[in-house]
């Protein structure tokens, strides 16, 4: 687990484990009112190494609940994912075919950290405080028809081994997210050929 | 002021007084663990009228306490501003030269709620819960040294005349949004000759 880091002063962009999985530490600058943050900024942002990933859709999750987890998710696009209030353990596991298959990633994340996932990279969280909401951009337009041809992971599976501080059994997850299949039993994600 | 309504099961898109600013009421998908919302989708909301605005800024400031109390900003750029935890009171002028100039639109917003604010309209919000997170999208990066030629006007001004819950002198403002001009003594917005 990646320790959970101050406040930078700076914009700052880390390389992980997982080949073009980035953290992104921001600062939060800090008033009598509260904190404001640019949470995604093109020009600062594709200067320290972001791809310039043109996204279409925002999307926030609300957790009621600390302990409710989602993933492992790997849909055929991009994603910037941060936290607006609360807080996160983040997990990734690269579900793309070849040699870095199976490897994984976990960061505590409050919202001075943001993390850019890309395509094939499998994405989960767990909400760490009640009342989290989690938001991300992706550049490709999410379909209902298309979800079966996504690639998932299961979140608990014991050979991704991500320790969620609160243990998934006793946590609220989706329907879906009780069926995917553990890492022996995934597809390995590939490109679509062009 | 525009009633708070109920979450919709279809996304709505709503004209206002203020030519160009849009009210979008978006669903939120409830489950076991909370809800999730498509805060922009590119694709649908541009078939229903939203501007294909392009965004390459995504910010997000945090007010400790309702009644903190921001604006009005009329900067060079387009805006989809929405809520992702809390409720504020969200306030529009018209700073347009034109005779829509001064115009007045509040809505009271939660998470169901976004509004897209054409360049040119001062942008203002009363958090009305503590820890509210109010998020945004624009198409131009925003610069300090830029900030003088920005459009602003003065979110206490009676001839404006906002009727904020949680009186303004009671709450926390920026230094800043203490000296904008009345109203009557703001230049109108005119966008660059090209
Ligand atoms: C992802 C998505 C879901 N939905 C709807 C479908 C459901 O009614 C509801 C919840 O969808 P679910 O797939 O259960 O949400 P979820 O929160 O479990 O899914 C998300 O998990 C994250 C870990 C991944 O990174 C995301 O890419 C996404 O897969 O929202 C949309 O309308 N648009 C979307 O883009
Ligand atoms: C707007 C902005 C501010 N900042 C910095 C400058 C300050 O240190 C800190 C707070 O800036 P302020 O201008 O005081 O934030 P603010 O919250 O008062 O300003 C905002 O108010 C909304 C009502 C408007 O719609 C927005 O467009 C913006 O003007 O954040 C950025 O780094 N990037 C940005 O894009």
């Amino acid at each position: 687990i990646a320790p959970a880091t101050a406040v930078p002063d700076e914009l700052r962009v880390e390389q992980t484990a997982i080949p073009g999985l980035l953290i992104l530490r921001m600062p939060l600058h800090q008033d009598n009112r509260g904190w404001f943050k640019e949470n995604w900024q093109r020009a600062k942002m594709t200067a320290l190494g972001l791809p310039d990933f043109a996204p279409v859709q925002n999307n926030m999750s609300f957790n009621a609940s600390a302990g409710a987890t989602r993933g492992f998710h790997a849909e055929p696009w991009d994603k910037l994912v941060s936290v607006a209030c609360g807080k996160i353990l983040g997990a990734w596991v690269d579900l793309r075919a070849g040699e870095t298959f199976g490897r994984v990633v976990t960061v505590e994340m409050g919202p001075q950290t943001a993390v850019y996932v890309p395509r094939g990279v499998g994405n989960g969280y767990q909400a760490l405080a009640d009342g989290t909401v989690y938001t991300y951009l992706v550049n490709e337009h999410w379909s209902a028809a298309a979800k079966n041809s996504y690639t998932f992971a299961n979140l608990a599976d014991p050979a991704i081994g991500v320790d969620w501080p609160i243990p998934p059994e006793r946590s609220q997850r989706s329907e879906a997210d009780l069926h995917h299949p553990p890492l022996a039993e995934v597809t390995p994600f590939a490109p679509p050929r062009t």
